[in-house]
């Protein structure tokens, strides 16, 4: 869109206040960036798609017109076909999550989901609380209505319990309107919550009494170590988001909130407004992809895939990121999170990543507040393993070129020691 | 969602305000009131999609997979595929619309790009003005967004440019975000604004410097009279809104906002946080029903349809209904505007009129202020000639009914002669 900047915008006074707040996403130039040839995109949150079995997948998308016909081409309701929930409900009784189809309702991908958890519960101002770094896309849609974010940090067990009881404190009982966590294989930080936090988590929320919303996009991409319970499956007053993007197909855009009645109510009016209804087509399309595909089969394929990739990475990493820097060791899902020297800028280190081919998302898109700019999120999930460890190379030398400038500029004596000015 | 206002909701306090301000719809319920059995459904504004050739769509769909494999499966870019505005570039310039791919945004159906126009234009109590009675999917996108609606009255030759202007002089320059209207066969009025009045109405948005958002989703549903130019090839600064749920299926929640550059940026900026992206596949989809099959032709089919069916409901109408009530005559579109004797109130009409077995959308749903109170849209897009006849049959007993208890009422003076209390 560089163009539009540089044409003359005579509505630049027309635009609603929150143009002004919403956050302008990496991802949007991270697609143009990887859509560049040569570039190896550690950047994308892109599932790997290629273990789908696409002669199915096309009979499946037949059969969605043969055998359903019209109603397939046709508006539907609000809340999503009865069809479609039944079928989720079942996909969370695995899990331990027992709900009605009632409490469920679909929307255009988890993002829209997470739009409805802003346009239901945040008025401008108003705090939420977040893990430290999260979702980009998740503080991009609650962005728009402007809320004031909390950050509670993360360590390898998820996010800080100890923090987030200080931050409950300091903000008093309903002092938030939620906490949106990610705890499995969270994004971008790659760690998952322990159980015991997780219990810790939903008792302080009870406490304090605050909405909690556990995004759960990655739950059934574990390669490694043992399945912990969903905060949903402990608590039912819990809003939970699911979706197809990793277990089937993002290109759908076709996710579920479950979340006690009352709220489903009122993102079904949401709903309405924002998009009347879900595709049609593509609820049936998921229903025939999950009840005549062996998906789990293919989700094991991905699995493995994903493993062998996470492999690779984090031997890269090893093998070419200096000895200052640390990473995360995800046991599933897309993600590495990379921590260097506080004297890095890795969005200013962007443009020269990009000239030497990878990249990544800057930590500071994974923050509300300007933090995490020493940071990065470098995803395992879409490249192939030798393009992973050449992409890993190619992030080194940028790395190592700015640390010798640094130290260059240490030994001159133009920078002090523990400087965080951005390089 | 009945039960959901039973259960006890404990974060009643916690929603944000503009939960309160959010428009119920009517189409909910009226999507529940036509599911029951033998209710005749003049209400819902659903194509009639029986002419779509099933066994070429179902070809396209397996296309979609087997020509586009992984890609059609993938995330895409928010602004849409570039083949998929490619093309809608073509079909725009065929109307004489003539822009680049890079003013085309693709959303999830034409619903979506309204929330889109309300999230990027309007601040709460932000003027807004639209024709009376306007789209009620409109209002209620527009209501998440807390915006004082001005409401313009129309005639047979569309938005009356008088009260326009009136409006305007009386708002100031900028006195309003931007006007809102659907000039081919308005949804619900039915009437199409002649070429006079798009002519005075973009004077008038160019004197008073206010954007104009023309939504066309019925253009090309005209089965009668001369084809009238849209107000966007006419100025380069309207905003358009086309959508494939009239020419194609609206089960595929596809259509486009076409607006000049630097507005095109502010929706994807908006985009990116509400939904990420469109489905590649249904973009994809699209794409080879637009170009692999003679959608023209099926087009006709249909358009022969409604002629019949609104032929039939203007044929009905007169032969049933009472000679106080008045209508529109429609050249295309679905619907046909009923306006009753000021005494009657629709709404409240609507469960005899259920119990009777026939639907319509009370004219209180298309006005944001109470107004509309003895006026019904009757839809005869959707239901078959005989049908159509027999709803508007059971339709008169119903106000049969109650302009004998009118008169009744009046005879023994317990009413006032002009009353315009709701019976």
């Amino acid at each position: 869109m560089a163009s539009s900047y540089l044409s003359f915008d005579e509505w630049e006074d027309v635009y609603a206040d929150r143009i002004e707040h919403l956050r302008r996403s990496a991802v949007r130039d991270l697609f143009a960036a990887i859509s560049r040839p040569n570039v190896i995109g550690l950047s994308g949150g892109s599932p790997d798609i290629s273990s789908l079995p696409l002669d199915e997948v096309a009979e499946c998308t037949k059969r969605v017109v043969t055998e359903n016909g019209l109603k397939s081409l046709q508006y539907g309701g609000s809340d999503g076909r009865i069809e479609t929930r039944t079928m989720v409900a079942g996909m969370l009784a695995e899990d331990d999550i027992h709900v009605d189809p009632d409490e469920i309702i679909i929307t255009g991908g988890s993002q829209q989901a997470l739009d409805f958890m802003g346009r239901v519960f945040i008025n401008p101002g108003d705090k939420i609380i977040v893990e430290g770094p999260s979702y980009l896309g998740a503080l991009q849609a609650f962005s728009a209505y402007q809320p004031d974010v909390e950050v509670v940090p993360m360590d390898d067990e998820g996010m800080s319990m100890d923090a987030l009881e200080e931050t409950l404190k300091r903000l008093g009982p309903r002092g938030a309107k939620f906490i949106y966590t990610i705890p499995n294989f969270q994004n971008p930080a790659g760690v998952t919550m322990t159980l015991e936090r997780r219990r810790r988590l939903l008792e302080l929320a009870h406490e304090y009494h605050i909405q909690v919303i556990e995004d759960d996009p990655y739950g059934r991409l574990r390669f490694e170590g043992e399945h912990i319970p969903p905060l949903k499956s402990m608590d039912p007053n819990v809003i939970y988001l699911g979706t197809t993007s990793k277990i089937f197909a993002p290109g759908l855009r076709l996710a579920w909130c479950v979340a006690p009645k009352p709220v489903i109510a009122k993102i079904n009016l949401c709903e309405q407004g924002a998009s009347l209804c879900c595709s049609a087509f593509n609820q049936i399309l998921a229903e025939q992809y999950f009840t005549r595909t062996d998906w789990k089969g293919t989700l094991e394929k991905s699995r493995a895939i994903y493993r062998s990739r996470r492999d690779a990475m984090i031997s890269a990493l090893e093998e070419f990121f200096p000895p200052e820097a640390t990473w995360t060791h995800p046991q599933g899902g897309l993600f590495v999170y990379v921590t260097l020297p506080p004297y890095f800028d890795t969005e200013q280190m962007m443009s020269a990543a990009l000239e030497n081919g990878v990249a990544y998302v800057p930590g500071s898109n994974c923050f509300p507040n300007g933090e995490g700019k020493s940071s990065m999120r470098l995803a395992f999930s879409y490249e192939p393993e030798e393009k992973i460890r050449e992409g890993v190379r190619r992030l080194s030398e940028v790395i190592a070129d700015r640390m010798e400038l640094y130290r260059a500029f240490l030994k001159a004596g133009a920078l002090p020691e523990a400087s965080s000015e951005g390089m």
